[in-house]
């Protein structure tokens, strides 16, 4: 049975937006990422976003083990860890969906040293090939009794 | 310039985050996709989500295109459209990182017709190889002055 309550949706879907789904937490995690912002005032400059709520993201992105706070003399530094890394699929896919339905925007996903495009694809997971998203569909694992989805 | 404004981030993400980034709006549509509710009441019965609220994310869904409203006699429908299955990616997105970074979660993703398990991938967009995320950069487009990510 699915509980009344957001977090008791059992679903990775409900827990990764219970993670980075509040507002600006995503784009302080792209900047980080790939601006390689590191300190308050600069995802402050880049993001014009008020201080206190950055300040609350900064900390719950902590909490949560997506930044790591470094203390330096020079001041504190935010830094990405796996956790945050493995969220560019995730920014992949919204930077897709959000070209192709609402209008193209200023950047473009390459990989860091060759400089080559590189793209997100649905596939079979054993021979590669491409699937479309139309035609997918979700299956409970073996052994779970639940239907959270 | 970056505004200051959330809306006014010049990136996908940001204009992906603010059509399907509220509270319930992505678990709506995972339900709609794999689901197959359609009925205000199926929605509800399976995310247990306060009736005003679950209003208000199925008007924003039609308003921006997402769903389409059917009246038939025995009630309204809420159909997904190509808008809302190109979000695949980004749900698919969502539980990888779920099942990875918080616990795993009872679905997995299949191809509809055959039942073969299907990945989400970072590939190389020429030749298909797999990429680390880690090793993932963006890139401005050509003719672009601003540098919203």
């Amino acid at each position: 049975m699915l509980g009344r309550d957001y977090a008791d949706q059992d679903c990775g879907i409900a827990r990764a937006l219970e993670r980075v789904g509040e507002r600006w937490t995503l784009l302080i995690i792209r900047d980080a990422l790939f601006r390689r912002s590191t300190r308050f005032s600069e995802f402050q400059r880049t993001l014009g976003i008020a201080s206190n709520v950055l300040s609350s993201r900064l900390d719950s992105l902590v909490a949560g083990g997506l930044f790591e706070l470094k203390d330096e003399p020079e001041g504190r530094r935010y830094l990405p860890t796996p956790r945050a890394w493995d969220l560019v699929p995730l920014l992949m896919a919204a930077t897709d969906w959000g070209d192709r339905w609402e209008r193209p925007g200023p950047i473009t996903y390459v990989e860091g040293t060759s400089g080559r495009p590189v793209a997100l694809r649905i596939v079979d997971a054993e021979t590669g090939d491409a699937v479309a998203p139309e035609t997918v569909a979700v299956r409970l694992r073996e052994g779970v009794t639940g239907h959270g989805g």
